[in-house]
């Protein structure tokens, strides 16, 4: 039975490893931390979860992390995971990390794309980026998991295997994509306020979004070159989901079918990817750890269109499935 | 051209407002006032209104206001109104007041309900409630208008009439109602935050509502004598408009058709208040200034459902209406 | 292992039990079945699924249905349930049966309500009301489940106890609920277009609506006595979830505490009944078989509020509860 | 005083008509006709105009539209109102068509794209495309004003200026679109029945979209050269409005001041296009005849974002802006 920490337990992304996890048959929440002034009865929190589950939410303490877990789920926000990631993993404890702060292998990267200096340069090597699919032999081994971006889950799992395959442009990516609120977290702000964000669509930060640089880098990483990626952003008036719509330039002799064929065949034994010739809508991935995939070939562009759950494959749902393999189970485990 | 204040502009009543008066051929948007730290120009407020009207939003200056117009439509909250209409009043402005600061006619009601000493008690007597249909003689005089609450404006259009022709039991009225959620206001908070409000229905402050006892009293005092009113409100997921579904007694011989009579001869005139056989519904109502009523006698109770958009009937439409009123034009100026 | 075939499996209803049966440890979906025009790959039917189910969905074949299961899920709308429930019966099947068809004991009420003569009246008799938590004791022995309404459910478990206690007077009961538009069901109509329906709320079948008998039978039932209800339904924009606020008239001496105590006491060993002092909201029991309870006492009345999910308390997880209990199975069982 | 026939008055894009018109002041609605099937009191097909209109809808018969009409809003589906409009001509009656059928210059595209022969090619080239800010000389003068598609007046209104300019590659266009669920009209179907299209978002018709020969052949037009479009739209929750993100190569030495520039000069004295640097939401022209329009130069693309009002701009605004320059009447009356 693996014991999971839950460091940061009142946001969206806690709460669906919570009911992720209160389901996992080898997997049991023993210690749940906030800020001490969020602290209190977890059905406070999270009223769905009263009679669930029986824990407080504390402050963070790491003795009692380090002697009531084998591993933290960390659900801190970007610049302040990487003050507490290192006293985890140096109190014993394997890392979950759900923030971008071990994402990109770079120091400058992040401080250019995050505005602050990174404080634990030293673990960024030792950090594996948990995109299940594509990095799968690195992650059992690692103390220190990465868990990749909402964005860069749909976005890499779509366009990956088809710049592996040599079938289009790494310099000409596009990637138009559209997420359900749920995506801004859980902080009130008058920009999600619901009479602002009902019944409406808009594009936001087109072109400054921090998913565009770990999107490029992480394709690169897989493709062993520069890839040169845009990514616009949308938001959805719905609670979850994102919807990938990738536009590509197709190499000379692509078709459709080996576009299709090169997705089926590196997704064969991937237990959460479907690749199908039906367009993805986020209504049949929602609240599950599925990647729907297809892809059309017209008007002189490949067009790659992934949906996921946001909060599931695009964070609780793949660190869960991160775990999974971490710690030796079935990556399914608890997922399906 | 009457000139039209508007204090506290930067809220959902005073967007309303705003849009509502730019189509009015009688009145001038003259002067827009806030909170020093929300001043600023309109579009970025209110970005719809780009291009559409070129005023500044500035810190309330008296003199300035006295010189620029002759009614103020008063969109500050309850408790803080008070503090400013009477120097409104001083300053030989007409005031239409959409706080409930002057709605209730005893302080002691007031201070029960809203928690607080009411600071300007003097000015009680001089308010008129503006509830068009039923207050009409009343409104042209007067230069201190209290505009209806929202829930009010929808239950007492529809239990008056059956109350005052002895329809009903006045001892027993239950009024459960459901709002869109711009009725709570433009403040951000975690209970209105997109991901938490929408595809959520629920009931609040169950018989604690203030605008239960606003409800009462204006029932009292347009019959004549105690009524007992049970008032629960609702949150629906969706913008604007309010329905409210009332429960009442009838007396001995009532039937269907009688009562259904005795809403339509109290609206012949009443050009925004539809009397009818069907079901009101918020959509046809939403963004009119019209209420739909409609009663049936069902299961030894009579069942009232009345229909406004709590924005406009309920709120910034029916200010333009008393407007009207005031200024001796044809009340329905703007307005259809 | 159970072995559960769907009769009627495109519905919203057969898409939740598949959804809940693929994750439940002692059951295994082997027959799906629907009209011939239906028919095809459930994954064409509910994309959702592909990949998780491997049958196709079938035209009704009695031997089959008898050759490969060992209880039925009859998911076929009312009036023409009871043409097969006898049949299904005759094959030796259990049957959970999903429509109104069984749910009255009086085939004159069914004439009455459903305007229709009841076809099969003589297995009314054998057929067991399956309200999980108040019909306990009758479950594990039968062999046709009436499976309760979702209206029903949310208002004969918040009314029920408190009748029982001899709390509230059972000649004066308003059930107002609202339900999300799943309730309505799968076939498309101009009523519930998407753009008809979002941003509205309304009333329908005032006083008329089928589950009125329902909910009033099944309460004389269990208070032995006569009861007279006022059944009003609304509209939610939302998916799923019903809200019930229920307005009784206490009894001399009750009190809040009393009243809640009633509540308490009764699901005290109920898995899946959370009664507290919060007040409900559909988003809390979302896509769980929970149902959650409060009672206020105000302004002379009883105000008992429940909050289901309409297709998972109210059908199709309440279904899995009652093939749990007749088979001996833990009722929890693949529903926590 | 114009005198207003709408024939198919039963969608959307009547109402929307319907409702602009009667706060034109130099139209009147004289003539509603339908199919006879769906003939009856307006008031029936759109419960909201009950009280604000008095006119039935009845089948069309063509003597008494040249009797009782100047013009004609003829809001038939695609290849239906090919069959009337010759006739509506032949009756001296003005026509503006709400529909594909005289949109596309050639009848070649038109029986490739919409699978039918065109049945009226006489009368393609009398007929003005009502985009009314690009093409303004030619309509007043037109008898038969073919009123362009939703989709079309949001992307050309972007692309176009920047197009004529030289500042963009005619080569490779990108219409990245989501449109709100009115833009499916207003015929009940499976796919846009409220609980299968509520929170979900998707691509449709990949490439394959009418609009996008539309929108092709009218930048062609407006440019005097071939032009490649890649047409990609997708469904939003929602009831009303289109984004359009649009991805544009820039020409060697654009800037984006310099792009802008090109957008705010030719919008300059179009009093409904609005060219600025926030970012659009649809939030902000729904309701309206506006255009909000920006445009970005990231990482090596001008990304064009549009929002319009699918209904209005898209549809019925555009429509009466027609009619007032077809009838000599200032473009903006009954519109602001």
């Amino acid at each position: 039975m693996i014991r999971v920490a839950i460091v940061g337990a009142t946001g969206y992304t806690a709460a669906e490893s919570l009911n992720i996890l209160l389901h996992h048959p080898q997997a049991r929440i023993t210690y749940l931390t906030a800020l001490p002034e969020e602290c209190g009865p977890i059905e406070e929190v999270f009223p769905q979860l009263r009679g669930r589950i029986d824990l407080p939410v504390e402050p963070l303490d790491l003795d009692k992390a380090r002697e009531l877990a084998d591993v933290v789920f960390c659900c801190l926000p970007h610049t302040v995971s990487m003050d507490y990631v290192p006293q985890l993993l140096d109190a014993g404890l394997r890392v979950i990390d759900f923030s971008a702060d071990y994402r990109l292998a770079s120091p400058t990267d992040y401080q250019q794309w995050y505005n602050h200096e990174h404080r634990d340069p030293g673990n960024l090597s030792r950090a594996v980026y948990g995109l299940c699919e594509l990095f799968t032999a690195k992650i059992p081994g690692t103390d220190l998991l990465a868990n990749p971006g909402c964005y860069p889950t749909g976005a890499v799992l779509g366009i990956a295997p088809l710049l592996s395959a040599g079938l289009a442009d790494p310099d000409d990516v596009i990637v138009n994509a559209a997420t359900g609120i749920s995506g801004a977290g859980r902080k009130a702000s008058l920009l999600h306020h619901f009479p602002e964000r009902n019944e409406t669509f808009e594009a936001y930060a087109v072109g400054t979004h921090r998913h565009q640089i770990e999107i490029q880098r992480v394709l690169e990483q897989l493709a062993g070159r520069s890839v040169n990626v845009l990514f616009v952003p949308h938001l959805v008036p719905m609670e979850r989901g994102i919807l990938s719509t990738i536009y590509l330039r197709p190499a000379a002799d692509v078709t459709e079918p080996r576009a299709l064929d090169a997705l089926v065949s590196i997704y064969e034994t991937a237990p959460f990817v479907r690749v199908g010739n039906a367009l993805p809508s986020t209504r049949y991935v929602a609240r599950t750890n599925l990647c729907d995939i297809t892809v059309r070939l017209v008007g002189g562009r490949l067009i790659v269109i992934t949906a996921i759950d946001n909060l599931i494959k695009g964070a609780s749902g793949q660190a869960v499935q991160n775990m999974n393999l971490m710690f030796g189970l079935k990556q399914t485990m608890g997922l399906l």
